[in-house]
Formats: C-alpha cells, sequence, structure tokens
C-alpha cells in the first residue's frame, strides 16, 4: 500500500495548530475554501464522539485551473483536504492528500507539473508548521 | 491508468441536472456539506472563464465515520465529490470521485465494506438520474 498523505504530528494543542495551519497555507499561497468540523458534524448527525477534527479544502486557483485544463476529471479531487485532528493536549496530526496521487490516475505531462509544484508547496508548509511547533518546547504526550 | 469517477453525461441544462443531483443524493442517503462553485471562484481569483461547474461535498454520516474507525487517514479523502459541469445547452456531465479508490490505499477489512457501500449507493444515484434525464427527450448537443 502506497503512502497516500503527507503528514506530521506536532507538540501543541489543537486550537493552536489550527490557526497556524491556515496561516501556513496562505504562506504557501493556498485559499481555504470549504471547512467541515468533523467532530460536531458526526455529533449532530449520529451522537457520537470523535476527537477535534477539521477538515479544511485548500486550493490554490491557478493551480487547480492548470489541472483542469489538464483533465476535467481532476475535479473530482479538488479541493486538496487538509485534516487538522487533536491527537492529545498537547499533539495535533496534520495530514493532507498528497497531490502526487493525482499523477498515478491521469497519465498527462500538464496535471504531473502541477501535482508537483501543488506538493512541492503543501511539503513547505508541513515542514514549516512543524520547525515552528516543535519549536515551542512543549512535551510530546 | 485505472478509473477513478463514477460518471454520466445527461441531455439536460446544467441548472436542471444540479437540482436533480441534489435530490438524488439525498435519496442515496448523502448530504451536502459543502459546495464550490469553480466557475465563479475561477473568474474572481484569476479572471478566466470556465465552463458552469460545482463540486458538491457529499456525505453519508454513517459511512464517513466507519471509514474514520478504519483509518483516520480517510478524513482527507472526505467528503465525496461530486461534479456536475455543463458540457452544452442541453448536456451536462456528472463525475463522482469513485469510494473504490480508497480501498486502493488502506488495505483493512473494515474500509473495504465501507467503500463497498458508498459505492452502491453512488453508483445507484447515477444511474437513476441517467434514466430520469434521458427519458426527458431532450436532444444531446
Amino acid at each position: 500500500m502506497r503512502d497516500f498523505t503527507l503528514h506530521t504530528t506536532v507538540a501543541a494543542s489543537y486550537g493552536t495548530t489550527l490557526d497556524r495551519v491556515r496561516d501556513h497555507l496562505a504562506e504557501a499561497g493556498f485559499g481555504v475554501l470549504t471547512e467541515i468540523d468533523l467532530q460536531a458534524t458526526l455529533r449532530t448527525k449520529l451522537g457520537v464522539e470523535v476527537a477535534p477534527q477539521v477538515i479544511l479544502g485548500a486550493c490554490r486557483p491557478q493551480l487547480a485551473h492548470a489541472a483542469l485544463e489538464a483533465d476535467p476529471r481532476v475535479a473530482t479531487m479538488l479541493p486538496c483536504n487538509v485534516v487538522v485532528a487533536a491527537e492529545g493536549d498537547l499533539l495535533t496530526r496534520v495530514e493532507v492528500f498528497d497531490p502526487a496521487v493525482m499523477a498515478t490516475f491521469i497519465d498527462t505531462h500538464g496535471l504531473d507539473a502541477v501535482a508537483d509544484e501543488a506538493r512541492a508547496r503543501l511539503t513547505t508548509m508541513i515542514t514549516n508548521l512543524t520547525s515552528e511547533l516543535e519549536a515551542t518546547g512543549a512535551a510530546r504526550a
């Protein structure tokens, strides 16, 4: 089974991490088009309790447009999901659907370039987030 | 390259198809959690014109919960994207990210069952939509 996400786990609270993910996504050139509070949704619809977690739908319009030009079916994989999930009081997981996966389904040169750029930007986002939040000195759970 | 979507093209306008997709999704047990108007987004952000198209984020909470229990990384593939895109005045494409793809990344029995049920429900949705809208007698472009 191939790995299909880019991910990190940082030594910071859910709230702090979520705030910082938003900022780092913006720095990486991504806007957030959608937001699903999974904990609230599952509580309301099913009455079940899960850890605090949100799915941010991140989009860089230039890349989305180029991807759609390469293959309109790419729309079914947009926007790029960025999940922020609490794993403890001071431990939060950030997991991003790896854009490289798109290129495993669609064999066009145009899409490869787009997926590579998206992946590079999101990798930088995760690296910067990890550096910043691990540097706080907060202990891992 | 494997096919990664379930899809149909129906002989109906974009607006009619979008309305009917919403109803058929509800009948199939899916709520719509998010909605991205791709045409409006790309016009506003980039000043480019694309055909009318929307990405509906469809979710059946019972299936989402079961999938997350099987593997939390599944959140990066939720909700299930349903794209409705105009291809002509009376020709509209409906394209759904195939839940079976999830099972190609994650090898757990629990997830297979969830993906199978989601796929069956979405396939029924597409079949019913196609029967209904092709039965209108509208000409293909």
